[in-house]
């Protein structure tokens, strides 16, 4: 399988580390061979070989700040633009993998339609196309006769998509909710052991959770994008943010969580979905609630069946090579089914 | 897909009345068509009919005790035997739903390989021939270009088996511990609200949760048995009984379980394996644990994983429709993937 990169921060490294180290493995174990033959960047330049890039040349160039520095050789080619890379039979699959825009989802929505013309499957880690269009990404994936996957969007490589697509197939899923966030997360978590929220978030800060504006995360609209895509997802929904109510942890203290703590209760910033629209918002759970035991960065998301009650799954929300995990799992996805793609897209 | 089914019990007729109510929306979601075209059961006698039997009249029969009252028709056998019924070309995939025998695994086993060998795929609830020769027929069924599947045998359709086979393909499974018992932790969440063991053990066995002999759960046995499957599924070991390590909950006492509660602990019937062994046993988790916080007769288990750390499953763990649940998974996923079994079963 040849590989497209739109994007080479953090989640294009650790994808890239993983395919360098796990090449043997996958060949064994499912007869999985991807080389990357492209990767786009807005700052680093892009790299263009049919044969396939050098992973570790790539990694060491990336790390050096310019592709500049990756070796010439017999059909490189550079600084390509996105647009002019991917064209049909360029590769088989496109990696969106640049920073989400939750306003417009552009360039990279316009990106992800191409590669699908162009007869590419698509996985992303960007949330933007999905939020905004995931049935018209679905449409046109089915269209083109390729898989539109995104299993990195959410929970990172934690197979949320995976769980409700496809392991939970033949169940009616009638509601999820979930801690879709893990630096409110880990910050209601330091409140919770005496912390006012100024310092959970300067700590956050200082550990690379939060940002310097950290207002994506703790208002909940990153939480919200992942919604979006869960709802349009699970639900076959069009779901938009203005049909999402969204409300942050900034208005919580210490008090109200000793509070809730006197009772056996947690806040948590739950976000939860049904077929006819969504809210992202602070709430007080039982401790016996399996997501009120989720601590730290850790995400987690319970999803109402028709057949199994409640399905919980738990586990990490971020990292370069947890959502580097989920792009993998997307692709060996792909190969596994690659002959039938109605019970994938489903 | 045509089904014959060995065994129609609560599971059996589960699944049944699952495949009765879903049948517009299986066609409808997936292509996903079935019938049952044989039940063969010890006690209620047996029916064949290549055309298809009637489901609801199957459970009318089934109700009343007795196949004997389904109504004849045209191409209707009766009483044929198992190893009669399975023939090549008498049907699709043969789920094998007799009870669980974790000494010898038969009759269920023979018959098992007679299906794989007949070209009939294979779904499971039956623990006892995964249990005990989980490699053997994983072997089998490659060699004879089927599927062999057992989601219903570890935490109902709480989807474990897909999810660490499937959901987490690409990553590498170091080891996996859970909560495999239902009964055993409904007894113990009662203890740890004041109950002594007796009183919480004849609760159990009122609910209708623990067997008259309680002993297969209460001493570890059936937490052994799914433990024994998973290791042999996840890390291609061939484990036995012999290899495990098992105790059960009776020795515990209320004081034990308040002693643990004093220092933020619960005591758990836990089942662990690495790719060289197995324990069942109880221990004290801290109450930060996924696992200390599932109650009652929920099940859960959590995976270690090289790429993306623990990853945690918390579902049902028995009941009817919710072991019906796991077979129709079991179908789905070989409907999705018919034509490349190396992903599935690798």
């Amino acid at each position: 399988m040849r590989l497209i990169l739109i994007g080479f921060g953090a989640v294009g490294r650790g994808f890239a580390e993983i395919l360098r180290d796990k090449t043997n493995n996958l060949r064994a174990k499912y007869g999985f061979e991807a080389s990357i033959v492209g990767v786009v960047t807005a700052t680093r330049g892009s790299l263009y070989c049919a044969a396939g890039l050098d992973i570790p040349a790539l990694l060491t160039a990336a790390k050096a700040g310019s592709f500049a520095s990756y070796p010439a050789g017999a059909g490189l080619q550079r600084d390509l633009s996105a647009a002019d890379m991917i064209t049909p039979g360029a590769a088989d699959a496109l990696l969106e993998l640049s920073p989400t825009n939750l306003e417009t989802a552009q360039p990279a929505l316009a990106t992800c339609y191409r590669a699908l013309d162009a007869g590419m499957h698509l996985a992303l880690a960007n949330k933007g196309p999905v939020a905004l269009r995931y049935a018209d990404l679905q449409a046109r994936a089915a269209a083109n006769g390729v898989q539109m996957r995104c299993e990195a969007t959410v929970m990172a490589g934690t197979p949320t998509m995976q769980l409700a697509q496809e392991a939970l197939a033949g169940c009616q899923i009638t509601g999820a909710r979930g801690i879709l966030n893990g630096t409110t997360n880990y910050i209601l978590t330091q409140m919770e052991s005496g912390e006012n929220y100024r310092a959970a978030l300067e700590k956050a800060q200082k550990l690379g959770y939060a940002e310097a504006d950290p207002s994506g995360d703790v208002d909940g609209w990153d939480a919200a994008g992942k919604l979006l895509i869960l709802a349009n997802a699970l639900f076959g929904s069009r779901l938009t943010m203005g049909d999402l109510q969204v409300s942050g942890i900034g208005g919580l203290s210490a008090d109200d969580i000793s509070r809730a703590r006197e009772q056996n209760q947690r806040y948590k910033l739950i976000a939860q979905a049904s077929p006819s629209g969504g809210t992202v918002e602070a709430m007080r759970l039982p401790t016996t609630d399996p997501l009120a035991s989720v601590a730290g960065t850790t995400n987690a998301i319970t999803l109402e069946t028709d057949l199994l009650g409640a399905v919980t799954l738990i586990g990490a929300g971020a990292g370069s090579h947890e959502t580097g995990a989920a792009l993998l799992a997307d692709l060996l996805a792909i190969h596994r089914c690659q002959c039938n793609q109605t019970g994938a897209s489903a």
